[in-house]
C-alpha cells in the first residue's frame, strides 16, 4: 500500500454510454496523455468501463467472494505507453443482481475497516445494498431509486411540478408513509402533481417529497438488510446525507464514508494484485 | 339521445403538449374545416384541451358530484362556423388528485347502465379508479403505471433488456408477486436487467414482467376500491384485457366497455346540457 499521494487528477463527463468501443483509449488519453514518460505506466479502472459495451469485458465473478477476488484484467492492445487494467464487477445468481464498481469502493472500505461485517448502502444511480461478513461480499440488491427519481422528475408529468429546493420535514414525513405503507408509492406520486395543480404546492416541497417516497419505499424493501445491522453508506455526499436521515429516523445508527477515498484505496488493492500476476 | 350515428372521424396526434394556446383551432380545423357549413356548428371536447394550458381552461368540478356535473364551457373567440364546448374535469381535494377526460367516459358509461353502482378502472398512461355510487363519482386515484411502464421501458437501463414480446405466463406471475409482496417492487425492477445480463431472459417475458410488477403494485394499492366491488374498466382493448385479466387472478368479475363509445356517449350527454343553457 504505497504511493498513497494522490499527484494529480483530472475527470471526463464521458461516460460508457458516449463513448465507443475504440474510444476508450483517446478519452483516457484527453486526460492523461501528459502524465505520460516512456516507460509503461499502470492504469486501473473500475466501473462500466469493464460492461460488455466499455472498453474490455471484465467478467463478472460470483459471491460469496471478496470484493475483489481476482486480479484485474489486462486491457489488450493498449498504448505501449500504458498498462491498463480493469476490475471485475460481481454477479448473484439467484435473485439475479450485478454490480460493477461498486466492490472496488467495498474493497477500499474494508482496508481501512479490519474485520467489519455489516451492511453497505452505495446510493447513486443504482443504489447498491450489500452484505459483508468475513472479509466477503455476502449477498446484495440493487435499486433503480436515483433513476426513477431522474426520470420522474425530469421526464414525467411531475416535472412541471418538481423544483430544486428542498424540505427536510416533507422529506421525512413522505419517508416514514412510503415505509409505513409501501403497496401506496403508486398512489402518492400523481397526488403530487395534483397537490401542485390544486394548492400550489411548493416545488422544492413536492422534490423532496417525491425522494422521500421513492427512499422510503428502497427502506421498506430493504429492511432485513438495516434493521439491526452494523450499517456504512458509501457515496456522494449530499446523497449519503439523505439517505443516513432517513436510516437515522428508523433509529439505525449508520456510519459514512468517502466515496473517492474508498474508491482510489480500493484500485491500490487492485494494482497491488497485478504486481503479484504480474 | 338523438344524432347518434357517426357521418364519419378524423384524428390528430397532436396533442395538447404540442399545441400551443393558439393553436387550438387551426388544429382542429385540419381535422374537420371540410365537415363545415356556414351554420354554426357544435365542437364538444373533454380531456386535457380544458387545462390550464390547454384551448381554454375549465375549472373542476369537486367531488362527490355527476360525472359531467354542469354546462360544458364554451370557448370564446372562435370561429363563427363553429361553437365550441369543453367538459370540466373533476378535482378531489383529500387526497389530492385531479381528472380531464375520464369523467366523460363515466358519464357515458352510466349512461347505458342505468344504477349501476361499483368501480370503474380506466388504464392508461394515467390509470384512474373511481368510486361510483347512485350516479355520482363519490372518490377516485390516479396512478401513474403507464407513464411509469413507458420511461423505464423506454428511458432507464432496463431499455437495453424489454422487447416486443409479451408472455401471460410471466405477466401473471410478476403480478401476483407484486401483489403479495409490493414493499419489493424497487427490488424486482433491477433484477430484470440482472436476469437479461446473467441469462439473456427473454425481452419479451422481460417486458411482460415489468408491465405485471408495475400493474401489481398499482392492484396492492387498490384492493380496498377492488375487492369484491362491482369492477368495470374503460380503456383501450389490449391494455383493457391485461386489466382484467389481472384482477381476474385475483378472483374479481370484470366487465370491460368500449373507451370510444364511452366517450361519444358521454360527449353527447354534454351536447345535451349546453342545448339546455343555450
Amino acid at each position: 500500500m504505497q504511493d498513497q499521494k494522490v499527484l494529480d487528477h483530472a475527470q471526463s463527463h464521458k461516460g460508457m454510454v458516449r463513448v465507443g468501443k475504440d474510444e476508450f483509449q483517446p478519452a483516457l488519453f484527453e486526460l492523461i496523455e501528459g502524465w505520460l514518460g516512456t516507460a509503461p505506466i499502470d492504469v486501473v479502472a473500475c466501473g462500466m468501463v469493464g460492461a460488455r459495451q466499455g472498453w474490455v469485458e471484465a467478467p463478472y465473478s460470483a459471491v460469496p467472494c471478496e470484493p475483489i477476488p481476482v486480479a484485474p484484467f489486462r486491457v489488450p492492445n493498449t498504448d505501449t505507453r500504458i498498462r491498463a487494467f480493469v476490475v471485475p464487477g460481481l454477479k448473484q445468481t439467484a435473485p439475479p443482481d450485478v454490480m460493477r464498481g461498486e466492490e472496488t469502493q467495498i474493497s477500499g472500505f474494508l482496508a481501512t475497516h479490519q474485520n467489519w461485517d455489516g451492511v453497505i448502502c452505495l446510493p447513486g444511480t443504482h443504489t447498491k445494498w450489500v452484505q459483508v461478513s468475513a472479509g466477503e461480499v455476502v449477498s446484495f440488491r440493487t435499486f433503480m431509486t436515483g433513476e426513477m427519481f431522474d426520470l420522474l422528475g425530469g421526464q414525467s408529468v411531475l416535472k412541471h411540478s418538481v423544483g430544486e429546493g428542498w424540505d427536510d420535514a416533507a422529506f421525512a414525513e413522505a419517508t416514514a408513509d412510503a415505509l409505513s405503507k409501501p403497496e401506496q408509492l403508486a398512489a402518492r406520486l400523481f397526488g403530487l402533481r395534483a397537490a401542485d395543480l390544486l394548492r400550489g404546492q411548493d416545488s422544492g416541497i413536492t422534490r423532496a417529497r417525491l425522494s422521500g417516497f421513492l427512499i422510503g419505499a428502497e427502506l421498506a424493501a430493504t429492511r432485513p438488510y438495516w434493521l439491526g445491522q452494523q450499517l456504512a453508506i458509501i457515496g456522494a455526499e449530499n446523497l449519503s446525507e439523505i439517505y443516513a436521515k432517513a436510516l437515522q429516523q428508523q433509529g439505525a445508527f449508520v456510519e459514512t464514508a468517502n466515496s473517492t477515498q474508498c474508491t482510489l484505496t480500493g484500485l491500490l488493492q487492485a494494482r497491488n494484485l497485478t504486481r503479484q500476476t504480474a
